[in-house]
């Protein structure tokens, strides 16, 4: 069970004035389930996203790239889960240019205005026909108060659904950002099967929105593990109608600027952690924070280590503070000149180690406290600079083993 | 259960000429096993190693550089499982040295003559009393044909015990080859919690004996991963006792020198894929290939990447053709130029693969043929140099999480 997550209200989703919402049953790859969406977004909107960095990228994937290079303003986002169009050479390109050509018809656009994501089974055609003949039912129900079954129509072994809003004022004016999201497993950096959209009534210049969910890529969705594996699909698209009535955002200087980052930051960050509480089999929620390294790349890289440690995650899985598999996923992180003897680790308020051992205040008890809990926090300090990183996980379960021996079936 | 590996028979364990082992149950962890080996060697002796590149690596290891580098050549080495003597700080190496000077002073040498060694748990006290009571058990028993006994005393979760061994000819004089390794979690290149101990009668020149270790863990012990985690304590030995009648190899260029490289890296090869094949919890043996690569670095990265991701080896835990997972686990690999429309990937000589998707000719029951097998082949040919590596890893079962969850216990 997801790790203190709890699904979200519909009454707590915010619509977003500009962007409407319909959700079919498309058979993509198992019946009566919602598993296509269609998000229209209204003309004049800027769009901007952040892509996997997995060399496999897929089909979907690339075509998005195009889409929004073309430059020719985005009016719709489509998203299928059941099969991610991965892997599947030129045929899969052209399903994904043919969906787009399909959806930009019934909306009466240009197909480049069109992108595509998709999530689910790689290697496997693309289901063209079934997709095509779900997008009407998708477009009849459009809606601007469907944002619950939006984030339904995205899971794949996802248990809940990940939505959140937020209201911020801007210059007296109600700014919204509500986002969805989806991915349990394969979560590594550069968001790994992750689909994230997040949308803001704001008015955002194309420039500024594209460092804007850059900046929110980089302290949500690329500081969170689950597998250490990198998808070939995953997204984070950020969209900014520009319907409320509050003064465009054109420089970092502007007015609102550092707000609106700060919030969208902020629901990337909630949706990335709510992935990471619904990690397959997850059982804890574990904090991995460096502090005091050199930079902050050394600090990342460590986290890391740990993070994806399965001999860590399976240590918490059973709650045993079993604590120098800690030690040795720090020690092999590859940071070379590290002196391991100023190193000192807590397990949230517990000294665990220093002195290259274990902490001589240290008692066995007070680390299976704190292993009991359902949240916990690894500190690391190096003592050797100013910089620090912080990583979500979770653990290691049978239930992991269980769900991917069986995902394909 | 491990995957296709035989317990060693007693009679195929060849002494070698020059040493002798003795073991004992010294309750180091748990009573009722034995736990402890010493292994006496003749003066004149030559011993070479190379050891973790862990930065927390062990008080054993640290000790055990320390004696090596103190060019008093080598008479004994002391084992003990059960605790890995890691993590414990200025204690941990006093004890490690006490535990030399106490089977120093048995021997009659000098403590810098004695090398100490560790598996276990780590950040644990290593119960010295114990391990030092149990020391002249181990003398007592000191035997030439007890390499079978010896490969049982230094196992952690292994299920069967690794040893094998070789006889070549060099210049009509027998020479004899006998290893031992234990290992089974925790295991990725740079030799994580593995230890090998491998001797020879033939006489060796130091400077050589250490070419000759370096080069046969680097394709051995570091071609394999069970789980991506490297340990505190890995050391690989090579002890050349100078018995044999052979001539002395002093060059690259003496007689028997390449010989006697390769069949310490067989040696070396058999025990490594035998930590493979007793990985925690595996059911499949797996081989990953990596071909046409521009540099052999490139090679082992892809292969790692394959060889570690978690969703790739439950997809093998299930038997389940889910290849794409192979393919993004190439894409994440970081070789960013790579250009995935050239990759051909086989399953043993299925080809999977081709042209960025799925090869037009696989079939899934050809795939779920080769996955049913419990030794597999995965091929990765990149078309782009003529360089390639190997990596073994092992698949991913409930009974790799059970384990690890309960390892303390």
């Amino acid at each position: 069970m997801p790790v203190n997550l709890q699904p979200p209200a519909v009454r707590d989703l915010l619509p977003v004035k500009g962007v409407l919402l319909g959700t079919a049953e498309a058979n993509i790859k198992k019946p009566n389930r919602k598993d296509l969406l269609v998000i229209q977004i209204d003309p004049m909107s800027t769009v901007a996203g952040v892509f996997t960095q997995n060399r496999f990228c897929a089909a979907p994937v690339i075509v998005a790239r195009e889409h929004l290079a073309a430059g020719k303003g985005i009016r719709a986002l489509v998203i299928n889960t059941g099969n991610a169009n991965a892997g599947t050479g030129e045929p899969g390109l052209a399903a994904a240019r043919a969906t787009c050509a399909e959806a930009a018809a019934m909306l009466d656009c240009e197909e480049a205005q069109v992108l595509p994501f998709s999530t689910g089974v790689i290697m496997e055609p693309l289901p063209l026909a079934r997709l095509v003949a779900g997008l009407p039912a998708c477009m009849a129900n459009l809606r601007a108060d469907n944002w619950h079954d939006a984030a339904q129509a995205i899971m794949t072994t996802d248990i809940v659904a990940k939505a959140v809003s937020r209201q911020i004022s801007i210059e007296g004016a109600t700014v919204t950002v509500t986002g969805i999201a989806k991915g349990s497993g394969m979560i590594h950096p550069n968001m790994a099967t992750m689909l994230g959209y997040i949308a803001t009534d704001a008015a955002v210049s194309h420039h500024l929105l594209q460092q804007m969910v850059t900046q929110a890529a980089d302290a949500s969705f690329n500081c969170i593990t689950v597998d250490g594996d990198t998808s070939t699909n995953d997204a984070l698209m950020l969209i900014a109608t520009g319907k409320s009535s509050a003064p465009a955002i054109t420089e970092t200087t502007s007015e609102g600027y550092a707000q609106l980052q700060a919030v969208v930051t902020e629901v990337a960050t909630l949706l990335a952690q709510a992935i990471v509480r619904d990690g397959e089999g997850a059982t804890k929620f574990i904090t991995v924070q460096v502090e005091g390294g050199s930079s902050v790349a050394e600090c990342k890289q460590i986290a890391y280590a740990v993070a994806r440690s399965p001999l860590v995650k399976t240590a918490f899985f059973a709650s045993d503070p079993n604590l120098g598999r800690i030690l040795a996923a720090i020690g092999y992180a590859g940071v070379a000149d590290l002196d391991v003897q100023r190193i000192r680790m807590y397990l949230d308020d517990v000294l665990v180690a220093e002195h290259g051992g274990r902490a001589a205040s240290y008692r066995e008890e007070d680390g299976q406290r704190v292993m009991q809990q359902s949240d916990i926090t690894i500190r690391v300090m190096l003592e050797r600079g100013a910089a620090s990183a912080k990583v979500w996980t979770c653990d290691f379960s049978y239930d992991y083993v269980k769900i991917n021996a069986s995902y394909r079936s």
